[in-house]
């Protein structure tokens, strides 16, 4: 099924039931207000929502509405938890490669997670809000998970059966803040946006498999398509060793969003070099491969007023979270 | 105003308002049931707590009964946001020093801020859960405050009106994981515990200073007294600096829990080197002055079956946040 969450003028919104093809939406008010009540009583919970899923995509539910993405909120406003991890391990190498030095191996052994700010998830159509735009901002299309709980050790296959949801990110960060701001991890990450739906593991059908999302990622940068990265083949560490990873030491509780890290494809040599014909997912990308290519990055980050659009679609050409479009703005 | 959270078998659990003396209770459940709740709304909900509190104190509360640490979550079961940030530079300064380097001056200019995990913060007598206890367990004494809404660029005088409530951390750490675990800063961070109740500032009286708690915190390691670290003298940078740097590019949302770092004094030169009459309030900083004092470390980490106890006396004797008891279990 697909889950969004409608602007309702709090701070968690209200969950709405989306069809298959995005065109309805209705609202789910009689089994559960906000998405984390889902997640905390899945079993209970989950069922009558997906009746209410079938209802709308066989056209039968009474109070259906045509789905708006404008109206909504992250699927989940406030997460109870963010992590992202180094699943593509081109993305990490390309960084390296560009500084002249080789990728770690022990990034190869374990996927690389940090912690990130969830209390500000940033609905698809959110503007991003840069207080200096000199800094460098960046976007960085991303896969997402949201697990439910998941014991302390748990082993990577079992962790995978933890998947509730599957989301599409945008992970704004600052890649040039100047050194007298002192900005450390925390300042160079602007809010993380996600895309209007979330979608469970049955209803991406044969295209999820094994822990990844077997789909390109399609990026355009002012209207230009900038990437169009498959998801699946290059994933490094599937979405159960990532949860796996995480919960090596302690419990994961239900919500907690798991991200890909940027999805990256490998480079193909060519005669005069290394090509990307997969095109980029963020810009630090683009400029480590001119780097790579040319000795010197073309490509600047983004400007107030460019728009980044992030959308994946099925290989039945029907967009499987709806689209991220978002502005910066100078604030 | 004192608040708590009281145990009900649901995830976030129910809050009470406890007396200043911490000897009565009593439920919420006519304001709010949840204290995100309040923080989300704090200028319409708060008034009726401060009510409650005050006919606590006066015997006035009708249903009031005996408060018990033992049947409290952490105040903020799962908070949206925590971050730590290295408020005492003695503490960073301890490390550095062990290792014979000098902390960077840039530590000086900003506080070095990082995300924590927040979506299972432990209550005052919960037992630290510890896979493998030969990675080396250690507490960390910390004061936290929990923020209101903070707007992106916030100048840290106005930044400290933000501050909604004071709270007692536990963060717990594991300082010595095996090479071969690829544990990151993610997987090193067991649970952070919270004592029992949280405080708004003006139930402080003057020992809330200009963002800064002047009182002692003691800490406790198998009943023996460890630690009397003075919070306020030697915090470098006070909490109202700790959110506007968190703040320094985005917006913080209500209900973000922000945390000191460990609690740190500075040493005392003496003829054979340097003391520490304030003791420690974590393992490592311990270690370290045995490396400066003695060139190794002699006290090793915790062990299954200790038992650290933190908590933070007013100059009347009487317990602020009540205690923080831990007992190290294997699972």
């Amino acid at each position: 099924m697909k889950l969004a969450t409608y602007q309702d003028g709090s701070r968690d919104g209200q969950m709405v039931v989306v069809s298959r093809d995005l065109t309805q939406a209705h609202y789910a008010t009689d089994v559960a207000n906000r998405l984390q009540q889902v997640l905390d009583d899945w079993n209970y919970l989950s069922p009558a929502l997906q009746d209410l899923y079938t209802q709308l995509n066989q056209g039968r539910a009474r109070h259906a509405f045509a789905f708006d993405p404008a109206q909504c909120m992250a699927p989940l406003p406030r997460a109870c938890r963010l992590l992202e991890g180094g699943a593509y391990l081109h993305h990490d190498e390309l960084a390296y490669r560009a500084r002249a030095e080789a990728l770690p191996e022990s990034r190869r052994a374990a996927p690389d997670l940090s912690e990130v700010a969830c209390d500000d998830l940033s609905g698809p159509r959110q503007v991003i809000h840069c207080v200096d735009p000199a800094w460098g901002p960046d976007f960085s299309a991303q896969l997402a998970v949201i697990a439910a709980d998941v014991p302390a050790a748990c082993a990577p296959d079992r962790a995978l059966d933890a998947v509730r949801l599957l989301a599409l990110v945008n992970a704004v960060t600052l890649q040039q803040p100047p050194a007298e701001s002192h900005a450390g991890p925390v300042q160079i990450r602007l809010a993380t946006a996600l895309a209007p739906v979330v979608v469970t593991p049955d209803a991406l059908g044969d295209a999820w498999l094994r822990g990844r999302l077997h789909l390109p990622v399609q990026c355009s940068w002012n209207g230009r398509k900038v990437g169009l990265c498959e998801a699946g083949a290059d994933m490094h560490f599937h979405f159960g060793q990532l949860i796996a990873h995480a919960a090596a030491t302690r419990r994961l509780r239900a919500g907690t969003l798991l991200a890909s890290g940027t999805v990256c494809n490998e480079g193909v040599a060519r005669k005069s070099g290394t090509d990307w014909p997969h095109g980029y997912s963020c810009i630090a990308d683009k400029r480590a491969m001119e780097t790579l290519q040319d000795g010197q990055p073309a490509t600047g980050y983004l400007q107030v007023g460019d728009t980044i659009r992030i959308e994946v679609k099925g290989r039945d050409g029907v967009s499987v979270f709806g689209a991220i479009e978002q502005t910066v703005v100078a604030s």
